[in-house]
């Protein structure tokens, strides 16, 4: 008699400096599903798969990822939870732990994601936020940026916003909002939507900075999502500035 | 003909989580002091002695820790700064510098500190916060930990509150404020005060904490700072949850 097969939702916290982004890979064991599997395998003695909401790439953040998996065990949710944080590494850990109807599945049922994207916009250092924020010096008019962002805002095809996929999927995508605001000496850009594409945050965030900064005007938003070229949005921001902040169901 | 003598006060922020506190050893060069003044050295070619408003412990954290050094060089006060920043690392950076006038001393002039211990009040793991919280998740009674708090208020001698040390000098201070909040998951101690004896704040949280676990009485503050027996008083608690914020002048 096998236990019971139990589906675990999974709130999941990371600082992902020093792993190779969520997704499991061949080439590393660096990867913050295969931290979370391999305890898992220990603790049920079985292969697991774990299901993320979605992917974060090398270096990015969450405080709030979620995921599921299918265990063989008698342990509560709660245990479940407890072993795990045993086990794992100081920069991952399981934050709430529930057991979950059989059908539910991380990915395939996610509603929408909130991000937000910090940027330091002084060059004094701050050591504690380091890890957290990407360093932009220059000067920001927020009422720019936030013209351009409430243009992206919306359901458009946001293809000039990604990095090239190898697979075709649909490039379309809605974000319900944009806020960006200055905390202290950070410039921060929370993004709310129904799903992003790769990279897009980071594209759209280097964007705004351009504009920001009067590199280039915020009415240029139009043209590029029309054309839908990656080469006429703004340049990718380093992982580091990125937070997962929560995923909705 | 040599360069300028100039006073340079720094204003010094720093995680401590790597170091052996703030002030040079013999035994080790891993403390801050020893990397700022092999910088300085490095920077004039000669050797330099930093003044540190006080020392930290092992682990401790700075905000806003002040010193002031001695250099004979035609860089600006910025132009230190910048070269330091350089050179430090990336826990280590130097937020403001300033010259000043050749008698002012960090240590001798300075009039007051202000310091945080921050208490992670749950056991769910937070890996943003984890290498400046301290964690003790039992329930905490704010209004009992408040109440002695105001009773080591004022002037004291605060003997039994301090770690022993070698010098034997006056353990007579003075504490303006002792201010406790919740903050999220956190409970947060703000003290600030003349000065504070070796441990003092540390000794002084591992009290407050007893007293707000149910462990021991708010009254009992005045017989421990009556008897000025240091077994009298709570543990010290972690240096990890402490942080410099402020060195008045």
């Amino acid at each position: 008699m096998g236990n019971n097969l139990k589906n675990i939702k999974l709130v999941i916290q990371y600082e992902g400096t020093k792993y190779q982004g969520w997704q499991r890979q061949e080439s590393t064991g660096n990867t913050i599903q295969s931290k979370l599997e391999s305890i898992f395998k220990k603790m049920t003695g079985e292969e697991v798969e774990i299901n993320g909401s979605g992917r974060t790439d090398s270096g990015v953040h969450a405080y709030g990822q979620v995921a599921n998996v299918m265990l063989a065990t008698d342990l509560s949710a709660k245990e479940i939870m407890e072993y795990a944080n045993q086990y794992l590494p100081e920069d991952i850990a399981i934050i709430k732990a529930t057991e979950v109807n059989e059908r539910f599945h991380a990915r395939l049922n996610a509603k929408g994601k909130k991000y937000v994207y910090r940027v330091k916009n002084t060059s004094i250092p701050n050591v504690f936020e380091r890890r957290y924020t990407y360093e932009f010096p220059l000067s920001l008019n927020l009422d720019e940026m936030q013209k351009a962002a409430n243009m992206l805002v919306g359901t458009h095809d946001f293809k000039a916003f990604c990095s090239k996929n190898k697979v075709k999927k649909s490039t379309i995508r809605t974000i319900e909002s944009i806020k960006i605001e200055r905390v202290a000496d950070e410039v921060r850009f929370t993004y709310t939507g129904n799903g992003f594409l790769y990279h897009m945050v980071r594209i759209i965030t280097g964007t705004l900075l351009e504009i920001g900064s009067g590199q280039r005007k915020a009415d240029e938003i139009t043209e590029i999502l029309e054309k839908g070229l990656r080469e006429n949005a703004g340049p990718l921001v380093p992982g580091k500035g990125l937070t997962l902040l929560e995923v909705f169901y």
